[in-house]
């Protein structure tokens, strides 16, 4: 029988629990076992086990790499927050400020070198094929995080530079881990394919949309105080696209605005808020978000297998676009 | 035809050259390169190759196998260093120095992630299993240096689990490449497993034998200059032991020598060596040396397969444990 992702959250959240990593060192373990407890959205899990069941039976031992993916998602997190300083993820304190730099980095290698170990226990004949995925998966999201940061330190992105490096950062993850469960579930290759595809355009509209509501959205919708990548002068789709449409005039207020630092938060914010309106840099976004979703539910379309599943799977893309997941 | 320890240095060094990492983003790949290229022993890759040479025919396939464990091999030096806080390492400044903390953190993970791409082409039926041993020993040496950073923080380190540190910080690597080797030239279990057992003694072997020399080593012999663990107080076989042995004067003693700050470096290596010998701990440590590589050549000993190369193998350790390799 085909499970809802209700049924599959459960499921992956028994598994993340009974995995009894060892006790000892307890500097190495216990920092995953915190990270792994704050219980984040479980997406990529989800979208793994959706892809297995659209094409086969799913299995308890599918359970085990769907919990690898949801730690190597970790292990991401552990070593962003130290280079990009952050101290709080899902309102708690990251591992480097709850321990310290060094446990970091530790646990977060530990934690990538079990995310793989979940995975051997595949079948013979997709392990190096799921390996290979996941494998080239991992690589790029180092490139998109090497990208983000090389972004700081650069004036001139350009929109396609940074939609590339949203795409390895962040959609990848998305498609891959759709591919991969649609190699387990010994899904044909061009469909495969269009899984990947579908999920590159929800990645991408999801990390437009997540750059579109720091600046546009409101503490509801956009679940913590918006105005974060203004104040921190982040090289958004927002920020570059206001760049791109600006003339020289708007261009210089824009970046005065920005490197005001006596003007008070909120005063900031509103005056950036309402040079983009004047540079529509809302509605073009927006049409960019529309257009990836658009794109991705229409790749979703054309994929074949369990009807009950692939309506699942559209549910979820669209709680995820709307926020209310 | 069996290679030579010294064919294989070469063939790992043309390996590792024409690895064609990506050129872009550029402070991902840079760092790799830079550290590879500051040629290593390559002792890993070698332990590798020649235990599939001593039950099969090597080919060009396992090179790639064994230029991975040499880049996992420095996936761990260039985090150990950040945590470590070492500048310099095989007289190059580290990459933490050289580029900064971020590019180090997140290079090393690309190295490791790299490092297994490199297993994924072997034969199916070994796939599975030389993953695992990898894997465990993955996480083992992370275990190791954990432990190792803990010890710092420690005072109450016993002469057992400072060896139980070593033996996963040091000597897994060289029992689990042997042992991967083995499971790659199809070897019997019980030889797989008498190589790895060879490997950890001499892993515990070289790591007593360079506390030694890091205190009673010369220039020559120690290839730096010796007495820093002295200076930076680590608890080193040596200074467990000296704990050990000694009566609670003498312990007062070396605490005192070791802490006091006003001492010019010179003497207080002089004093803390002189202290050292009274208290027997050169001779103790020289016998536990000559204890675990004799383990080590008995259990090589017992190890079937081509007698050319395992005849290289000895020599190999036996020109480690002389240090003139």
């Amino acid at each position: 029988m085909e499970k809802t992702t209700a049924e599959l959250i459960d499921l992956v959240n028994e598994q993340m629990k009974s995995l009894s990593l060892p006790a000892e060192p307890e500097r190495l373990y216990a920092p995953i076992e915190y990270i792994l407890n704050h219980s984040g959205k479980r997406l990529r899990p989800l979208l793994f086990l959706h892809a297995i069941q659209l094409f086969s039976k799913l299995t308890n031992n599918h359970l085990l790499p769907a919990a690898g993916m949801e730690i190597f998602h970790n292990f991401t997190l552990i070593h962003d927050d130290i280079m990009d300083k952050a101290d709080i993820r899902r309102n708690q304190p990251t591992i480097h400020k709850k321990w310290d730099e060094n446990v970091a980095i530790l646990s977060g290698d530990a934690a990538m070198i079990l995310s793989t170990k979940y995975f051997l226990g595949l079948p013979e004949d997709i392990l190096r094929p799921v390996l290979n995925e996941f494998n080239k998966m991992a690589l790029e999201i180092c490139e998109g995080q090497q990208y983000d940061m090389d972004f700081e330190i650069r004036d001139n992105v350009t929109i396609d530079e940074y939609l590339e490096m949203i795409r390895l950062k962040t959609a990848v993850f998305l498609a891959s881990a759709l591919k991969m469960g649609a190699i387990v579930g010994n899904a044909p290759v061009e469909q495969q394919q269009l899984l990947y595809d579908a999920g590159i355009n929800f990645g991408l509209a999801f990390q437009l949309q997540d750059d579109f509501l720091d600046t546009f959205g409101s503490l509801e919708t956009f679940g913590k105080q918006p105005g974060g990548d203004i104040l921190e002068k982040k090289k958004t789709y927002l920020l570059i696209t206001a760049l791109k449409n600006a003339n020289p005039d708007k261009q210089t207020q824009l970046i005065d605005l920005m490197n005001n630092e006596n003007l008070p938060a909120e005063k900031k914010i509103e005056s950036i808020k309402s040079l983009y309106k004047q540079l529509s840099v809302d509605t073009v976004t927006q049409e960019a978000i529309v257009q990836y979703y658009t794109k991705g539910f229409s790749l979703l379309k054309k994929v074949t297998g369990n009807h009950i599943v692939k309506n699942e799977l559209q549910q979820l893309f669209q709680k995820l676009i709307k926020r209310i997941y």
